[in-house]
């Protein structure tokens, strides 16, 4: 017997209506702020991903790396940012701005856990060509509408800027080198608290910890943080995109958390991270001006933000957040053989009126056909017999309450529940 | 500059609209027949594929074949009929008929042609369970209805069934060791016409050629063919679709085609090919009852369609099947940067309301968002300025014409044509 490799699976029906509710609703809304959908290969030349991290081999044990019989080096997509952005590069007449959305598969050669996939979906909007706070302010409007679309109450977007995190540093007297060790550490902090960070900060020989933990613990820009060269632009910035969320009656999902530190060599300006349910993460982004550059494109700067669609799900499933999701309305079901052609024509009207319909495919009898109905969940059957046929008159069933009412052709698709 | 990999390509935006035009459609008919969706994972154990073909070492060749970290011999999958067979022969307990239809990427290593990728989109649907006449007609009728459903005028299936192929054979007296010959020389009819056929009939050694060729030809069930063991069985079938599709009003979209081989080792019974927008093979399927015991499963019976999106795509482009498709309506500009708050006020307003709207995100004058308006072929402006929000009353430009009006902004949402 074969089963999906290690750490993938298969989405069944139930799964994927809900990923399909929840997409429909994702896109109406991204469709709403004029966002186009880009779809890009699963697979890519590894130098790209290379390129991205300028870590090279290192990153072949994070991917799905191969080769062609060319002998080309290829491998997965691990995220849609670094496709995209490797479109916009190459793509230099685009109308700018550039605004897409996208939805797929990524995969990554991670350790698979419970709940994590090596085959997992991700769905981004992203807006390339200005680098202005309503660009900032745009991906999490359009992001915080998709939440609040999804039926999420308990919402909320952790935002930081990079320039604020390095104006920090520059209040803390924390020289470039040791920087990357103290946005690790401090990276940490949910798993390891602000004790752990703080050991860990000793550790790795940052100086004068005790100060930029404080001003991360207190939250506030500093007149220090703020009078710093990096700082000040950051606070300007966060300032701007904070007025546009205030004006736009949004401001109540902004968190501003000086703790956020995402993406280290890759975020440029605002960070952001999607706070669902609670505490839990659910996808997050920021500013990236660097990376179209990176791949040998003009110099555009770029925002976006990803959900991670799996854990969306799982937490719209614990908030109990879907609705009942479509499936078949009807079994046509025939009480002999001789009237099976007539059970195959009720149905086709039936779908003509819109209702999700089914006939006994396998020869069944009556008895059987009820089975396959309470089997399939399907809540009605409408019975056909000779008889039913010559009086033009069928008995649709209630299967929960065994109901059964008398009803001519043209009355079935009301009572049925469509006009 | 990084490129897409050699053979694949980014779906842009104008073409993932029709793509979503197309599959909207699609699912709508295959969801009125009680089809649910399943989504397997694009990557699957080498040792599958190489069972279906039985082929083994030569499939790696025509698939994207690698090993992963952990030294696993993969394939990306290469069509979703196997993998949907994999998860059918691993879910012994699943309600049957199991009615499923999915839409995906798949991937072969083929040589790269113009319109052929080594990445193509497939959407399938599949019954497995019932070997039934009615199973077989259940697909070629929603596959009939998903090609109305998006337009086309011109469509037809070409159906066969390999039983009456083999009651040829039987009728034309060619042993079975010469069968597969026989079968590929008369695929290649398309190719090499009806003289090409005879010649390679002739040099395969295959006996009795001409009687072989003459029934094709003819495209009749005889006397001969229909007292043959599995002929007879064939003509049974065949009957028995075609008084469905006539009973349901869809004969008319069925040839009886005697001359279509398809999937050589894999189909049992039925065969389809779409025919749509005239000659084109836009897509297939037919009865594989052997597959899923092939992978370790309870004997299933199983039948299934399959599009090639991409071809569909084109014949649907070329007929002009495509309405004008959904893109922002309207921008909502900004006269002076003092009134971009407002903007951004009237554009959610505008949004709440349907109507898919943009702003300025780049800080452009006026001038600069009309031209930006021009590029995206956004077909409304509306001009706000201090003046318009003192006096409530805004300037609705279109953007072909030049024509002005004023309106209040309860007015806005009726003149870009939503309720």
């Amino acid at each position: 017997m074969f089963q999906p490799v290690r750490g993938m699976r298969d989405l069944e029906p139930t799964e994927m209506k809900k990923r399909q509710y929840f997409w429909d609703k994702v896109r109406n809304v991204y469709e709403s702020y004029g966002f186009e959908r880009l779809e890009t290969p699963a697979v890519e030349s590894f130098e790209l991903f290379a390129a991205k991290g300028g870590a090279g081999e290192e990153i072949k044990r994070e991917i799905y790396y191969f080769k062609d019989q060319g002998d080309r080096e290829l491998g997965l997509r691990f995220d849609m940012t670094v496709p995209t952005a490797r479109y916009v590069a190459s793509n230099a007449s685009l109308t700018k701005p550039f605004k897409r959305y996208c939805y797929g598969q990524v995969w990554r050669y991670d350790r698979p856990q419970a709940g994590r996939y090596r085959e997992f979906t991700q769905c981004d909007i992203d807006v390339f060509g200005p680098s202005t706070a309503e660009a900032d302010f745009e991906i999490f409007a359009a992001a915080t509408q998709a939440f609040l679309a999804l039926g999420f109450k308990e919402f909320a977007m952790r935002v930081n800027n990079k320039k604020l995190l390095a104006g920090m540093m520059d209040a803390a007297g924390i020289p470039e080198a040791k920087r990357l060790d103290a946005f690790r550490a401090i990276d940490k902090q949910d798993k390891i608290g602000w004790e752990g960070v703080e050991k860990e900060l000793a550790t790795r020989g940052v100086p004068n910890p005790e100060a930029l933990l404080k001003m991360i613990q207190d939250n506030k820009i500093t007149k220090e943080i703020a009078e710093s060269p990096a700082g000040a632009e950051g606070k300007k910035e966060i300032d701007a995109f904070l007025s546009l969320a205030k004006a736009a009656g949004l401001d109540k999902y902004v968190r501003v958390d000086l703790s956020l530190v995402r993406g280290l060599e890759y975020y440029t300006g605002i960070t952001y991270e999607v706070m669902a349910g609670g505490k839990w993460s659910c996808g997050g982004g920021g500013r990236y001006d660097a990376m179209v550059e990176l791949f040998g494109g003009q110099p555009t700067p770029a925002v976006g933000l990803s959900f991670g669609v799996d854990r969306v799900i799982q937490l719209m499933d614990e908030a109990g957040l879907f609705p009942e999701l479509p499936s078949t309305r009807v079994l046509v079901a025939a009480a002999k053989d001789e009237v099976r052609l007539e059970c195959i024509r009720i149905a086709a009207s039936l779908r003509a009126a819109g209702v999700a319909t089914e006939t006994d495919l396998a020869g069944r009898n009556l008895r059987k056909q009820f089975d396959y109905c309470n089997a399939k969940k399907i809540p009605f059957c409408i019975i056909v017999g000779p008889k039913e046929i010559k009086e033009s008159s069928f008995t649709l069933r209630d299967m929960a309450s065994g109901k059964e009412t008398k009803l001519a052709l043209a009355e079935l698709p009301a009572a049925l529940g469509k006009p």
